[in-house]
């Protein structure tokens, strides 16, 4: 049998979020800009760039993540478009953005991707973010 | 029973795009710029503008036509990198961007959503592109 590395995060995305919660298949990441609600999905499965790559099952379960992932931004934030993302150009381990957009936004009606970065959390505020993202999640 | 109306293409989606196939789900478009392997997945289920408003079994459909749509846009145009993308802050009907990026494009790294359109296809190739296109996605 051929060595198989373990699932570890890309340092870029370490680097730039904090982790919500893990799901069945994928970490969930929040950005840290406070200006925009914005998750990041990582299925955890070492190698993989592109959805295409997941097996049948895990991009079956990818797809209720992503809409879970939705729904929680939906609800808990009320944006006016959700934006959904693959894109991997610069950071090739697979991750899928979920983007709650505004018409208020920086980048409206453009994508986000690339634009300034917004505002860092406050440490203090984060956490509580993220455990009523974590809460809604696990709904 | 309340009225339901049929599904019909968004006006912008069919000024800028030629018709590829219908699959179970999705009508496959192609978008009318040949310096970028373009195509855009439109779920033929009437009013709807999030991947998560979709029923369940829908969601599963269109998970595998994106992976459809990708393998073939991988095998025909061999990319350096897909891009995946449900944004819909113009066009609010649902629609699903695969895209294949290569480095050396107009974007690159960045997305290329909203960047000054390419060049449209000639009438002439079109039709065989379009044909290419559909043989793959049937297979």
């Amino acid at each position: 049998m051929p060595e198989v590395a373990p699932f570890t995060l890309h340092e870029q995305l370490k680097a730039d979020t904090y982790t919500v919660t893990r799901l069945a298949l994928c970490r969930v990441l929040l950005l840290n800009d406070s200006s925009v609600p914005w998750l990041i999905l990582v299925p955890e499965v070492p190698g993989i760039s592109e959805i295409h790559e997941l097996s049948i099952l895990d991009r079956t379960v990818l797809m209720e993540e992503i809409s879970r992932a939705s729904l929680a931004l939906q609800e808990l934030y009320a944006p006016d478009k959700l934006n959904i993302g693959a894109l991997g150009n610069i950071v090739p381990q697979l991750h899928i953005h979920i983007i709650g957009r505004y018409k208020s936004d920086r980048a409206w009606p453009g994508p986000i991707w690339g634009t300034a970065p917004g505002k860092p959390y406050k440490p203090d505020d984060v956490v509580a973010v993220c455990a009523r993202l974590r809460e809604r999640l696990r709904q």
